[in-house]
């Protein structure tokens, strides 16, 4: 697998700047036969789509995907799909500031440590804007694994859980915060727009659910469902720590505690008491709904000058102006959404070609 | 990648069964005439090893390793390098039960609903006894990256953290746990020991931290340094959680809290205020120390009976009689150190062929 | 490495049918700083492009390549290059014969078995159009390796051989058969025009010479320079054979015919006194020229009926109307040539990630 | 996939040098299920031992081989198979002359130019004596394609070719040369005898041909299986050209006399009336017999003294003494086979994957 490809049978490939012409992803290994259209991805691009709420980036993008190739009349063909999306609003603002100094946090520093160069206009290549892209890849791969139904929500906010006793899956989209609890809504509304106005910005932690996984997919030792899910979470722009089932909490517990009895079921699967697991055991799902925590640090783009250095290496200051997220995290649910079923495509793929 | 081989130019594959004759890794993509002996793979294997004093399995393997290719007088010679250790302690013991009854939190049924067959003696290639092979290969790893200096160490158990304010990496080989923090390691004694007669088990927090990484290492946007980190730990046996940096703790943080304010430094290179980040952005290495914490979740191995089933799918209960390690974080620490060594060397090697 | 995507460390995956919207590259892996605009890969662009004169397809096609990631002032920033060629003389032509019967010696056949659906129109996927993709990408490989020079040339037309001894490189751009030997372009041209008019199709064979690769290229045992050249060459639509150095002929030579004596060189490196080897030895290059020959087949696109099946599986006959190459071979050879640069520049990359 | 692995779904890792104590190969992504044991290896490997009669080197290896993992009571369990040879005949001959100078043809300087370093015993990693682990690795993969026969036999030796219209299988492993013409065998008797008598060596083509793949073999555009099948056998020692059914010839023919005319079939699949595409088509195969031919070249190690040069640059000249093959084509049959069943496993693998 290569730097900007994800994925063992099912691959996909993205490409693109935030200030280019337009960023894109190749997704290749997709059956063929399965019916496929603008139509069924557009709906994934638009929950992600910057601008909709007072609490997300007003930079306004249409995100309207094109698909160039690997469908003929209606139907994946097998050969590759590119998708590509146009960038529209590259508003011509100056950049000179972070063209010169290197913004604490971003990848602005290590970019240039590396490559000796960078796009500095949005952030370039390390701009959350290339997220879109697998949202769009995310939403092929959905159709592969039609058994599968993945739900994604913020369940933290800014430290602010959200009780687990209310959740409400019906309440995800009744807000703009993916937020499961609708009085945790409520709440963060205020944290979301105190940190707005403050110029300031907050954390989240987003969690995903896969129901109707069936046991064994997932390849050891070094193709572990868990593991592949964690690269997948972990590559996400701003995430810092990534969980599966009780994950953290798990390391409190004692081996009985942490136990996931099993049962006969009526439908010849076993039944399980508990899903500390988080649906997968040895790096194979065990037929339980599989579960997975993502940290999103706070954005580093806040108003309050912070210490840093110009390119020269001289000691200067800076302040991120312009239309950025206060939460990332939260334009980050679909991107985990999107994530999760391209891992779980790729391992349902990959388990048919190590059946015997 | 494949399923039993991890790495992107430096490339490792292990093999081998718990109570097979042998277990191994191939270590490919190594430079050539580098120094390499049995002698400077031995150490970190015994750090590894069980049955060295009461505190984890009694199972006793010597765990000698031998160098079957890839040197020539006492050098690597940039072909591959196989290296192979004999199981020696494979107990004649009786494995009936666990022949017929799925462990629960073991990968026994999620191997039998994948394969259809498995291997249970001793958790056949589920047990931890695999790892083995990935120290080995890290110690390899260690040798192409001298200037980077890994410590790993537990920094919680069952629950009850290091104070931060007394770590002293002097400490970790001073007592049994990997522990810098000679207080708690005191407590953890009394613990693990409880843990240990009770026949229950124990989680762990491991922490490791790399210095001496150069900033530039890492590849966005799917190879990223977080990412890859995060595969290789979550796939550490009984790792349910990864963090870089602050982690989960980073989403409770606001920007301003979170940032890593930079100054000219006097080699050339930045110096941070803080390291919020674990030495990461966008994937790639800032020059700060990378900082890893890795979530165990205490062992399924526990003498209290557990609902199960049979593999003909009737209830029963099952409790795991042997020699297991009340605390699996505990000899997970040489195992997320290796990981470390490998993912950061492969970097290494893989930012040259990136360089113009 | 995946289905639609190339090479180890320089990886370039390409995307889309003959008649869709479009069809393009994304190249990764290519380091940062190099100067690369349109204008780089244009003119190899259009030394492929069809329609230039009598004797290739007559379809009319521009063939501009848009770069839409990658570069920044022009530059290459280390991000992965998006390449776009839009498709403009999708002819609307009546494809309902080829959509009903299989063509012989066409991939129809096989696309149909394997996947059950294919997009018929100009062969989609299987089309040799797709080679656009690899020239362009092969352009932005050859800026990574200018210590190379690639000279691609047909050596062999319809059967008819070039006299080696007359060879002169810089007649290649001289007649529309990429032929250095003007004598023999002379031949072919009546060769061809005849085949053209008779409807019918001539095999020709490519010969591509690197010289300027240094010694060290290439990696054993699967990785070998030999071997992966023979993959990019048996790629190639219509390819049917590749040799290297001496190939079919060295397996008719005495071990003393097929020697490469060596000498001290003026430059510290050796000289050789013939070059049976191709450049190549054990998967290495040797420093000598590289050298590499391919076969391909007469096109099946021919106006006398063949037999056939429908996709129904009834017997029935088909000829090829429409706008063919009477020999592919000539408009493969800038295909060859970028195949070469790719497979070359990908080694230059792995190499530097090997040395110690 | 890696230098020293080759494969998609199925990978396979060789290990070892020539005169190290053991080589071996790592088989990966095999099915489980599948009854394996020693015996079902241990007779391809017998096919390829040296020593077996006076026209090959008389080294004497036993080329025993054992299972190290990856089966369980007679079964794979999906789980890598590590498999081992001893090298037991590592006479302790004199290296010091091949130590100092480079012999010509073989991979010596190639290796001292890209490793600096470099095993001469016998050839080290560059020794054809790597082959048996791929023999090895092939046997499991035959057992992967019960439905595939392969057959593979030297079709030419020393530029005399056998007489196809009296090819019999039967008569293969009636001769030293793995020949199905009898009549050629007698004659390539006196050939080889006379080229080891005078301490020359021979070039061969050996022809493999596997019946009964199914339709829909093989991946576009860049996993074709005639690609795939050009780099498995191009990276066998002493290989100079590939070609799939009628290769070089088809340069020669013209569109009529290449066509492979199509009629409904009885079984449902269609017949063929000819086969010159070596049944693939687009990359894909047809269902008719996979046809590949391999050219070896003659080796360099050979009595005649060849001018070279010293690792310190300085002329001399060099003769290889010692047990060599005078022609390594005729060992080379069974490893061609053997990648052929290894390609073709792959691919029935990764068909799976593909499919909707």
């Amino acid at each position: 697998m290569s730097w900007n490809t994800f994925g063992r049978v099912l691959r996909f490939t993205t490409w693109g700047e935030s200030h280019g012409p337009a960023l894109g992803a190749v997704v290749d290994g997709c059956p063929s036969q399965i019916a496929l259209s603008e139509a069924d991805i557009q709906p994934f691009l638009d929950a992600r789509k910057p601008g909709q709420n007072r609490f997300t980036t007003q930079r306004r993008e249409e995100d309207l995907v094109k698909i160039l190739s690997g469908t003929f009349e209606g139907q994946t063909t097998g050969t590759p799909i590119s998708l590509m999306i146009e960038n529209t609003d590259q508003r011509s603002k100056d950049y000179s500031e972070i063209a010169k100094a290197y913004r604490p946090g971003h990848a602005d520093y290590a970019y240039d440590a590396k490559y000796g160069i960078r796009d500095y206009r949005g952030g370039g290549r390390s701009s959350a804007r290339e997220t879109a892209a697998r949202v769009a890849a995310g939403a092929v791969a959905r159709l592969i694994i039609p058994e599968v139904k993945i739900t994604a929500y913020v369940c933290e906010l800014g430290g602010d859980a959200i009780d687990r006793s209310v959740i409400d899956f019906d309440q995800i989209d009744q807000n703009p915060f993916f937020c499961p609890d609708s009085w945790a809504a409520k709440r963060w509304e205020e944290k979301v727009d105190e940190a707005r106005k403050n110029g300031s910005s907050l954390g989240a932690v987003v969690e995903c659910v896969a129901e109707g996984v069936p046991a064994g997919w997932g390849a050891p030792i070094y193709a572990k469902l868990s593991a592949d899910l964690a690269a997948a979470m972990m590559g996400i722009n701003a995430v810092k720590g990534v969980e599966i089932g009780d994950g953290f909490d798990a390391a409190r517990l004692t081996g009985e505690q942490n136990a996931d009895p099993m049962r006969p079921g009526e439908s010849g699967s076993p039944e399980f008491d508990a899903n500390h697991a988080g649906g997968i055991a040895g790096g194979i799902s065990t037929g339980q709904p599989v579960v997975c925590r993502v940290a999103f640090k706070p954005t580093s783009s806040i108003l309050t000058p912070v210490d840093t250095i110009t390119a020269d290496g001289e000691a200067t200051q800076i302040r991120t102006k312009g239309r950025h997220d206060p939460c990332v995290g939260i334009r980050g649910t679909p991107v985990v959404a999107a994530m999760m079923a391209l891992v779980l495509a790729d391992h349902k793929l990959l388990h048919r070609a190590q059946q015997g």
